[in-house]
């Protein structure tokens, strides 16, 4: 194979569903879906224009790859109940390393995209790092072609600087999002709109383009100002574990101003 | 006085600075600048072309409007040393009420951008909401049209409110930049590029356009992922400030699941 043209989905959520289409809108073809639940891969196959496989072992043996996009908890189960495909068989895992392919897969390799995906929301891929790692060379250059056709950021990574990414991500991304939850939640309970804080929240990360963090970092922790601290600490007493995250980022980020 | 034509910034820190600037492009004459460090005031008259006050008590007590952007700490005094200026006084901070405005000045009020600031780098007025508010609604009217000048988002709001939004802004923009400092440290200690989150991090910040933060909540937190957070918490074992962030937010948007 000098090039991977037809690909197996693995799994039906929201990763499976982004890079199914991901790979039909870059001309490849998407030779069809497995679901453990059945009646998911029939739904994600139809709106792809493609066929849903009903067990493991419907799947061809012959196809050029095999993306896995389950649940990291339920990939070696779908490993082990798998046949031995004769292609590439990727994960989309950042957490899981390419020890978690059997010795019988001895073309295992990982395709993580560095990005959330959402049920519903379309994503550009072109600027989508791809994490991609490989049991074998030649593989992982056809994986790289591969990654080519969805992105321009291909970066190839071994599994613990893929669990370090992840884990960084898990702060900037998923982290973040939760800081924004809060800030919502504090302005339902007085009856404030949370698009009040919208070019605040835009502002906040247009920074990052032209300054470090560290650079970037305002407010009263920063600043030192206990006064302030003090009396959103108390504003927050009925919420005890806003006013631990509270307390413990604003003692953190008092740390950073000595630096 | 049917407008207010010229102010007197009082302060030259980060939202004087930007304030200043502002007033200036909008066409309004700034009279002067004050600042406690007269080195300070002078450096940045210089920038505006406008003349620095070396006392409080050789600015004009006749100007439309003084603006006073010092640190929260600072105030009372600043106010305290502060001659019976005839025009209206409006302090910048979310977090400080309108009484910290002593009894003889009757024409006081409050001008809080919602913004973050940072030194040298230019921000957009026009959509950054602007929270006024003014002792007496006559003034409030000339606050409101010099805001206009400023923003297309005014908004009247009382001290609580305006203390509620700032401890809002504090969660939506300062501790998120902070989880993007937790990220870029995370990663430098395995000589990893924080370029590599950018794009999630942007995409991260354009969902709160179209979904809720609880919507766009993502993650192995979210997915109730227990082998990963477990994996994360290890890996953070050497940072216990990190790990102690890590597993009390992880907690919370664990119960952002089941609701």
């Amino acid at each position: 194979m000098l090039t991977i043209h037809n690909i197996v989905i693995i799994g039906s959520g929201n990763v499976a569903s982004h890079l199914a289409w991901a790979f039909k809108n870059a001309g490849l073809l998407v030779s069809g879906i497995y679901s453990r639940h059945f009646e998911n891969a029939q739904q994600l196959a139809a709106k792809i224009g493609v066929k849903a496989f009903r067990t493991l072992q419907d799947i061809p043996l012959d196809a050029d790859a095999y993306l896995y996009a389950v649940k990291d908890i339920a990939l070696p189960e779908v490993l082990r109940n798998s046949p031995d495909f004769k292609g590439i068989l990727m994960h989309t895992s950042g957490t899981v390393g390419l020890d978690v392919f059997e010795d019988r897969f001895k073309r295992a390799a990982v395709f993580y995209p560095l990005q959330t995906f959402t049920k519903d929301k379309a994503v550009d891929f072109s600027a989508i790092p791809l994490l991609i790692e490989s049991k074998n060379k030649k593989d992982l250059k056809l994986i790289e072609d591969l990654g080519k056709k969805l992105s321009a950021n291909i970066q190839i990574t071994n599994s613990e600087q893929r669990k370090q990414i992840h884990l960084a991500a898990v702060f900037a991304s998923n982290f973040s999002n939760y800081m924004y939850y809060i800030a919502q939640e504090l302005l339902q309970e007085k009856g404030l709109d949370f698009n009040l804080l919208k070019p605040l929240i835009h502002e906040t990360v247009d920074k990052i383009n032209t300054l470090s963090p560290a650079e970037s970092q305002t407010g009263p922790a920063k600043r030192k100002d206990f006064d302030t601290l003090n009396k959103q600490l108390e504003m927050l007493k009925e919420n005890p574990a806003y006013q631990n995250i509270y307390h413990l980022i604003s003692e953190q980020i008092q740390k950073l101003n000595s630096k």
